[in-house]
């Protein structure tokens, strides 16, 4: 294993365990608990799943791997701030979404070579990309991570 | 930049970006509004400061950058779940504690070389190195930045 290979599988290590606790916590709440908010007035347990959803679809266009799974979820969990939409996706609908998109992240970031990793992301233009290498696929791996524990802290109050 | 400098920019960039983000919550609350619970029944805002000051300081010793600045931390905010110490430092002495923990953590990550972060950290042996060459320091920042992200998620919900 040379280093990229090893820094590759710190980072992929790292949304795999984030992922396995958000699981988790996801497990161990009831479609009623997913209902409630995560604190008096804040976000609903449901639209932190949808809101992740979303996001995670965007990083199939960021990635370069393809459409988007979920598009109808941009709308009411990114664009829109929680009970402004009244018409929402089921709990259990979201939750077979969200096991199906890591499915399907899953295989996607497996067949990914460590030279597409370090190769820039679709959001930054190749001029850009010269002189900012650190933009590359892998990064976008780096900050998903990070908002996805940020809504697991939120997320794990439902308990 | 080789391909190992730009991954350590990437994943310090992200420690910085996490820690400034922390920042920017926790200089929005007051005193009194740390001393709340993040939700009904949960951890105190303060508690969340000194945990993620402790937990730091851990990070001290597994790169090997010598003493923990705030040991008496362990036992209150690590050791011992919220509520369960009744001598707890001041709101404004843990605000001081981190500042200036933040200072010493980013002029020690400056000095480490880039075959230092690649290096093992203090919790893994050579022997077990050889075979998990992840285990390193920077692994170290990665997961110590999702930990930070996770709490920085629940300390918004004092806002």
């Amino acid at each position: 294993m040379d280093t990229n290979q090893i820094i590759i599988k710190m980072v992929l290590d790292r949304w795999d365990g984030s992922i396995t606790n958000f699981n988790k916590i996801l497990d161990s709440l009831s479609d009623e608990q997913l209902q409630k908010e995560i604190a008096p007035g804040k976000n609903r347990g449901i639209y932190l799943l949808g809101h992740l959803i979303a996001v995670h679809d965007d990083m199939l266009i960021l990635l370069d791997m393809g459409e988007k799974m979920y598009p109808q979820l941009n709308e009411p969990f990114i664009k829109s701030p929680d009970k402004a939409v009244s018409q929402l996706p089921s709990a259990s609908e979201l939750r077979s979404f969200w096991n199906k998109q890591n499915e399907a992240l899953n295989q996607k970031f497996a067949n990914l070579t460590t030279e597409e990793w370090f190769a820039k992301h679709t959001a930054v233009s190749s001029e850009d990309f010269a002189n900012e290498p650190h933009r590359n696929k892998l990064n976008i791996i780096i900050t998903r991570t990070s908002h996805l524990q940020y809504h697991s802290g939120q997320l794990v109050l439902l308990k």
